[in-house]
Order: C-alpha cells, then sequence, then structure tokens
C-alpha cells in the first residue's frame, strides 16, 4: 500500500468517529428537549464547522498515542484518541468560524465562510460557542472516570486562554482595515504565532497523548516530561508558521492551494517583519505606503521589497538554523526515551515524526 | 443601619474582590510577556464589562453559603464565595457582550454596548472569549486543592452548554429583523427562558453555594440536594423571567429605569405567547402585523390587544399561582433541612430569600 493510500485509510478511519460524536451531541441535545428545528441547526454546525480542514492536529493525537504506546491500539483506545483528535478538531472550529467573523474573511476552506451563509449572519457567535462547549460534553462523557481526566480539562482550558490572548495581540497589532507597520516586530510576530498557533496546534495534540498514555504530570522525572515536550513543540511550531507566512507569499497558487493574501490582508507575517528589520528608508516607504492595500499593483510594490531584502536567503538561513535547533532539542531526550523503567516513556520518535512532515515542506 | 444602607455595604463589600480578581488576571497576563496595550486592552474589557450590573447573580453566592453554614463567613470563605460570585458574573459579561452584537444591541447599563466603541468592533468577539476563559483560571487559581474542584468546573460548563442552548433556540425563534409569530408558542418561551436564563441566574449560585459549604454532589440523601434544588430554582427562574416580561409592557421608565423595547425588538415574550394563545382572528392579525417593527403606532396596536386579551389578569393569576407552587416545592424540604445530622444542610431559608426578593416586584 502506497504511503498516500495509507493517509488516506488512517483519515477515513478518523472521520468515521466524527459521525459517533455528532450523533451523541445530538442525542443529548434531543435528550433536553430541544427542538427538531434548533437540532437541525446544531448538526449543521458541526457537519459545515468541524469535519472539513487536513486534520493533522486531531490524526496527530492518535499517530502520537501509538508511538508512545510502542503498539497498535485496541478499538477503545482508538476511540479515545480519536475523541481527543476531535476535540482539538472542535477547539480550531471553535477558533475559525469566529476569527473569520472578525477578519470580515469571504472563504474558508473552499466554501463561504458559516457567517457569510444568509441564514446564519450573527447567529455564528453562538454557533462558536457551542463548539467549543461541546468539548467538555464529550470530554465528561469519555472521560470521567480516567485518572487524567482533570488534567485534559485544565489542558484545554490553559490552551483556549493562550490562544485567546495570542488572538487579541494579532488584533489589536494588525486590524484588517487600518496599517500601522510601527507596531510590527518580529518579537511581536514571536508572540503572536506562540499564543495563536503553535500551543493548540502543536504543543496540545501531544500532550494529551502523553495523559492518554499514562505519563504522569507530576512526573519525579528530570526535565519533567511535559515540560520537555513543551520545549520542543513550541519552536516546532513557531517553525511551521514561519514556513506558513513564507509559501503565502513565495508559493504558486497550484502549489500552496489558494492565493496568498497576507500582504493585501495587513498580516503581521514573517516575511514583512524581517523586511521591516533590514529595509532602507526608502524601501521602508515603500512598504508603508503600499503594504495592506487592497490593490495589486501595491502588493507588487511590496513583493518587489522582499525580493530586494532578501527574504528569500533569510528564509533559507531561518530554516536550516531552525532544523538543527530542533533536532537538537529533541536529543536531549535519552535513547531510550525519558521517564521511568516500564512505564511509558517520552519518546524522539514523537517529535522528529511531526519534524519530518513539515521540513522543507513545500504546501 | 437602614436595609438600603446594609444592602450598599454588602455591594461595595463585594465589589472589592472585583479589584482583586482583576489585578490576579492582569498580572498573569503580564507574567506571560504580554505586550503593555494588550494588558491595557484586557484591563478595559474587564472593567467596562463585568462589574457594572446589579450583580444580583454574584452576591446571592455569598448570601446562600452565609445561609447554609448558618454564620458570618470567615475571610478566606467570604473571599472564596465572593470569587465564585464574580465567576457568574464573569460568565455572564461573556454572554452579554456578544448577545449585544448578535441582537445588534445599542447600549447596555447605561452605556454603549461594548462593541459599539470605535476602537472596538467584532474585536468584542474575542474579549467575550476572555472573559469566558478568565473564569477557570480563577478556578484553577483558588479551588484547585478542594474536593469539590471538579464539580464546580463540569457545573460552568454544563451551565453554559446549557444558556448557549437556550441562545440558539432564541436566536432562530425570534431574529431581530424578520417576524413569524408561528414560531412563538409558550412552550417554546418557556423552554427559551429555563435554558436561556434560569440555570446560569438561579441554579448556579445556589449550586456553587452547596458545594462551596460541603454539601457533597454524590449525596446519599433522598431526594438529592442538587436535584431538589434545581426543582425549586428553575421555576423560580421562570417566574422571575415572566415577571420581566411582563414589566417590560407594563412598566414606566420611571419604574423600571429603562423603556420597554420587547415588542419593537420582536422578542418572544411572554406576553406576545400569552396574548397569541388566546387571540381571537381579528386580534392574531393586529399582532402578526404590527409586532416586531420599529413603530411606534404599530407598538401601541399590539399593547391595545395585550389590554383586550386581558393580558394583565393573566399575569395577576400567572404570579399567584407560580408563588404558591414555589412555597409548595420549598415545602417539601424538611423543616431543619435536607441532608445528614451534623453536616451542612439544605435549607428553606435559600430559596425563601429569594423569592421573598422577587414576590411581586415592581422593578
Ligand atoms: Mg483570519
Ligand atoms: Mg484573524
Ligand atoms: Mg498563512
Ligand atoms: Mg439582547
Ligand atoms: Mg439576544
Ligand atoms: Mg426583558
Amino acid at each position: 500500500m502506497s504511503s498516500a493510500d495509507s493517509k488516506a485509510q488512517k483519515r477515513q478511519k478518523f472521520e468515521k468517529v466524527f459521525e459517533v460524536i455528532r450523533e451523541e451531541l445530538l442525542t443529548h441535545f434531543n435528550g433536553e428537549g430541544m427542538p427538531k428545528e434548533a437540532a437541525e441547526w446544531y448538526r449543521q454546525n458541526l457537519d459545515y464547522n468541524v469535519p472539513g480542514g487536513k486534520l493533522n492536529r486531531g490524526i496527530s493525537v492518535v499517530d502520537s498515542v501509538e508511538i508512545l504506546k510502542g503498539r497498535a491500539l485496541t478499538d477503545d483506545e482508538y476511540l479515545k484518541a480519536a475523541i481527543l483528535g476531535w476535540c482539538i478538531e472542535l477547539l480550531q472550529a471553535f477558533f475559525l468560524v469566529s476569527d473569520d467573523i472578525m477578519d470580515s474573511s469571504v472563504t474558508r476552506r473552499g466554501q463561504p465562510c458559516w457567517f457569510r451563509n444568509e441564514k446564519v449572519g450573527l447567529i455564528a457567535i453562538n454557533d462558536a460557542f457551542m463548539l467549543e462547549a461541546a468539548i467538555y460534553w464529550l470530554i465528561k462523557k469519555h472521560f470521567r472516570s480516567e485518572p487524567y481526566y482533570i488534567d485534559i480539562v485544565e489542558l484545554f482550558h490553559e490552551t483556549t486562554y493562550q490562544t485567546e490572548m495570542g488572538q487579541l495581540i494579532d488584533l489589536i497589532t494588525a486590524p484588517e482595515d487600518h496599517v500601522d507597520l510601527s507596531k510590527f516586530s518580529l518579537q511581536k510576530h514571536r508572540l503572536i504565532v506562540i499564543y495563536k498557533t503553535a500551543y493548540y496546534s502543536f504543543y496540545l495534540p501531544v500532550a494529551l497523548a502523553m495523559h492518554m498514555s499514562g505519563i504522569p504530570l507530576a512526573s519525579s522525572t528530570t526535565p519533567n516530561p511535559y515540560t520537555l515536550a513543551q520545549s520542543i513543540l513550541i519552536p516546532l511550531g513557531e517553525y511551521f508558521q514561519i514556513q506558513d507566512d513564507w509559501l503565502d507569499f513565495s508559493g504558486t497558487p497550484e502549489q500552496i492551494g489558494k492565493i496568498g493574501t497576507d500582504i493585501v490582508d495587513n498580516k503581521c507575517s514573517w516575511c514583512i517583519n524581517t523586511a521591516l528589520a533590514v529595509a532602507s528608508e526608502k524601501q521602508r516607504k515603500v512598504l508603508d505606503e503600499n503594504y495592506g492595500r487592497k490593490d495589486a499593483e501595491a502588493e507588487k510594490r511590496v513583493k518587489a521589497v522582499f525580493v530586494e531584502v532578501g527574504v528569500k536567503e533569510k528564509f533559507e538561513a531561518y530554516e536550516e538554523d531552525a532544523y538543527k535547533r530542533i533536532i537538537g532539542l529533541i536529543e536531549t531526550i535519552p535513547v531510550d526515551g525519558l521517564g521511568t523503567d516500564g512505564a511509558v516513556k517520552l519518546k524522539r520518535e514523537v517529535f522528529k515524526s511531526f519534524l519530518d512532515k513539515i521540513y522543507k515542506r513545500q504546501k
């Protein structure tokens, strides 16, 4: 079986679990005596917003549990890992539905943003809330009697709060309708990326997998496995987002599957911040006058400055450095894993499998 | 000291605790390395949206703990009860900030709705999220080592979900911009009121106080004290909201402190549902053609039908019946309380103090 086939199969198996949780959520909703039209609305909210993405975050919970346990999962273990994976996808759906409203976005995953549907509008705000609430209802239903129940509840709380903090800095640093490049800096970019993306996309799936595999939060191991995992996954998430920013500028639509809009959308991207850090007075003037304008000519002038200051070379240097740095961090984990003998240990492979998936990615 | 003075003093003492939690939240926020302007934004979000209401829900946690314990609270007990009270106020702020966006409201508590402030706009959505996230951060900080920690976390989750379900039914039953009275009914009204208001405003404060007082959720008492409390507080909340709907129609601005707008706003209020239930064909036509219009003449025509069908008399009959029914429920609690001797018992007075505050209220 080719690797593409096995990936598709893995995805299909994971998607089947979405059917299960959707029916659980709707059965409970109906059991509360909610009207038929409200249940139909909730079903559409779930179907439209939760399963249509790349599912990398969700599936990586399953992958990580398999690596940590070092064996194929039983049906019950698979179901539990996949439910936690879907809880991340629910969290992401909560963020994306509301982010699209705040950004006045038009499309998401090849369809109109949820709030752009005629009957929906700002009801989408409450729909986003319900996607978030579903997380805790599912965790309670499936994990209430596990010793790590409170740990994963707290992890979702904390990650949610961190992401909202990142979203706040992003919103006040780079409002879609008011360009002020003096608010930008590579340091601000880093903070936004770590809080808005890295915690929920990289640390959260692995930490959930660690809890499910029986690695205790109050571990006597030095360093604490959760602290160590975070110290690797946050830089990894930062690297991933910098690639994302780079591909938005440099990738062709055929390659990245969409047209990059960071420049016209006034995004606080790695590219603009890198350019700002080295721009001459004249280049800076071009950036100030042309960044964040809904105008193809202005966009071209910004891109020309990016080329002039060598954003490409700087990205390539960054990528090599980030790769080496992350490998170095991974190799602080002992070869046979971090933890007590006989118990489940934190393994290098969890992090390597992430890094391999993203190193020099072209889309 | 007059009862008004003592009420003002109680409020002041409670308000002082808001200063404490705001500083805790901001200290933590700054400790995460957030930029100064983001901290200033968060402070304004908290100050603008959390403390300016009637604070009935929050203060009733403190009152209920005092009644259950049957004595004045120690400083530490007071602080803990007040923090839980502020967590309800944070939950309410989360709901109100977002409800005002969804309803396109203009003012709230005598000032522009938060999202109406020029610099804020739809960033208010993320601000609402942060008010919700603050709840769990505070509960973890102050209650993590209490035996009832997970119980109150789950209680907030469940109540939040219930309120969002109620909000969903309300939004699709009574959209501000599309009148369709065939969607209305007293049964629908009841469901909206119970889910959107009664759980978080009435059951939540008492259940929190019960947990804090040491009444176990898995009580061996029959009936379970939490089930019994809910069976009283949900009808009490329903009664409270029906009064609210009645006062919106019948109260003068001097009396209720605002101008009633339920009719022009197409609200699924008890008054319209009561009128619909008994309207003649002709009256129904008047309601269909005039309800939910931003037009003072149309509003007058609706009000005339309300008078014709005897909404006033029906409200008075409802109020007498509700009062008797709730008293009857309260009296199912044994005179010396429900629970085990020697432990803290659930007392009639918790519920009576609520009922006394609202029976025949004129504002
Ligand atoms: Mg966006
Ligand atoms: Mg955004
Ligand atoms: Mg991007
Ligand atoms: Mg409203
Ligand atoms: Mg509303
Ligand atoms: Mg009202």
